[in-house]
């Protein structure tokens, strides 16, 4: 049957090797290949076509927990993936459906059906499920509008801004009637956001001498949310701009994922006082029961052409590492994906 | 008559006479007696009896602007203070009342009517009006209260606890049903928050070998609110606490006010995501529309003998600098007066 068909097809995967000291390198994964794993009742097997690579990743490589548990060496790299339901035990997902999940850096996936969702194709494009319908789209929805709180007219400097998730930051504060700043790391990504996202302005901090100066240019009425999803020096210098009452909404830290110790910096506690600062970090996961409000706001907006997405696909599984290691770099415009299958 | 009589006194005054680099010293301040000045109409002149020396006037030394402008050299010294009313040429004022207002380091102050605030000496000492029933009361009660929103049950933790603000953010927290454990610069403080105050616990952080071990120690359940008035190090230690989803009200910065560079410190923003902290900076004028509702529920608290307090009572406005030198390096239990006349 079905099921004994996919069940015999061996399955390849991408395992942590070895943990990374710093920035990783290709020898901290392995390419492998097994068999399926059988199927239980309630799940589901899906075949991978996009996998998603996402920051978030380089903090499960290490050993101590962050916000999750690390993966244990020998397991399977995590990661959303979306692809066809190739053999279900779930009432609610049959062959042929596709499916989104945590299926991991792997051909195939097994897993339960209740932690899946199905997507339609009819939508959108099913790779949009892992960006701007997915977990990047709902990180920027909620980031900025429930953590940020902007108002019509302000001012929002998002870092980060030609990433999956900066990139959608961007254009939602222009949808809600503010004044989007993005800070990027090339000439290239700063024209994409202000030429064909619409942002108000951007600077490359790689070759910007002084970020106050180049911020200070950019918003001449000081910054009232700073979405950050990169951290160190760049959000210093975005700091000393902000304005009274300003919000800071803490998506990412990418600077320091690669640090061997923590980096110091300037204390900026007083700020928070002459300022009123605010300052909150947040998990996309926090906002899982209002997933769907997002979806609706973010498909909405794809529709009628506010929202545009670049994604940037690589082919092949094992070229993953490769990709993922050139992502916390900054090689990436838009929504980096691997195309599997 | 009374004003003529009264205009033809005498004020004692200390006035900025230099700024300070680091700490401040006797050096920066210059006594002067100076005619006091005339009453325009809507004005009242005030005897000074008690000058509030507080942390925040270490900022309008500096030259620069923080949330106020600073002083000018050659200008009083900035300060709150409560006496009695010698003459008014404001309709709710008359000789005899006692008024509390923003009368400067001096013995008789000249301001108007509609910026001061009539003190009911039946109440309470009237000393209070500038410690558990003025802006040291307030800024515990609301900093505690609408910014640190603790939860019956939590732990707060309170820095600079013994002094005029932490011994009220401590013994408030206890009323709300939180266990408060206060950290201060001596083993007589760390023994009133406690003995006095029903702190549930405390520590000096001048003798502990490691703040983080001592910490852990008094909060087995993890930190929920933080109430930071002094900043740098000993405030990093309670970052590692920290609980999910843990607040963090920020009143003040003393370790940094005589600082004459910026300091660096370990880079927290990390612990933002993974712990989803929120952080936020307020001053008492923030919530200068609800004053009465804090003053209520404080002198209610009194009244029930739920809230104590301490004041550190410096005699003679000659003593007023050498008193705020000491204050700013923790030589105070409670809210430190000088006593004027």
């Amino acid at each position: 049957d079905l099921i004994a068909r996919a069940m015999s097809e061996q399955s390849q995967r991408i395992v942590l090797a070895s943990r990374p000291q710093g920035i990783p390198t290709a020898e901290n994964f392995r390419l492998e290949e097994v068999p399926v794993p059988a199927l239980q009742e309630g799940e589901i097997l899906v075949q991978t076509r996009f996998l998603s690579l996402d920051p978030y990743m380089r903090g499960r490589m290490n050993a101590g927990a962050s916000y999750a548990p690390g993966v244990e060496l020998g397991e399977v790299m995590v990661g959303g993936a979306v692809g066809d339901v190739v053999a279900s035990r779930h009432p609610d997902f049959a062959e042929g459906d596709v499916a989104q999940a945590s299926i991991g850096w792997q051909s195939h996936g097994v897993v339960a059906g209740d932690e899946a969702r199905k997507v339609d194709p009819q939508l959108a494009p099913i790779s949009t499920s892992l960006g701007v319908l997915g977990m990047p789209g709902m990180t920027a929805y909620f980031g900025l509008l429930d953590v940020g709180q902007p108002r019509a007219g302000e001012t929002v400097v998002v870092s980060g801004a030609a990433g999956a998730v900066g990139s959608l930051v961007g254009q939602i504060a222009q949808i809600k009637g503010c004044r989007a700043v993005g800070i990027a790391g090339s000439d290239a990504k700063v024209d994409y956001i202000c030429d064909e996202l619409g942002f108000a302005g951007g600077f490359n901090y790689k070759t910007a001498s002084n970020h106050r100066k180049s911020l200070g240019a950019l918003c001449p009425d000081g910054v009232d949310v700073y979405f950050d999803n990169v951290g160190g020096p760049v959000s210093d210098a975005v700091f000393t701009q902000l304005n009274l009452g300003a919000r800071v909404s803490v998506c990412g830290q990418i600077s320091q994922y690669n640090l061997e110790r923590p980096e110091m910096g300037p204390r900026q506690t007083w700020l928070f006082i002459t300022k009123r600062l605010s300052m909150r970090g947040f998990l996309v996961f926090d906002f899982a029961e209002r997933y769907a409000e997002a979806l609706h706001a973010l498909a909405g907006w794809l529709r009628e052409g506010k929202l545009s997405y670049r994604e940037d696909i690589v082919d092949g599984l094992e070229n993953a590492p490769a990709a993922f290691i050139g992502m916390l770099q900054g090689d990436n415009t838009g929504k980096r994906l691997v195309r599997v299958s």
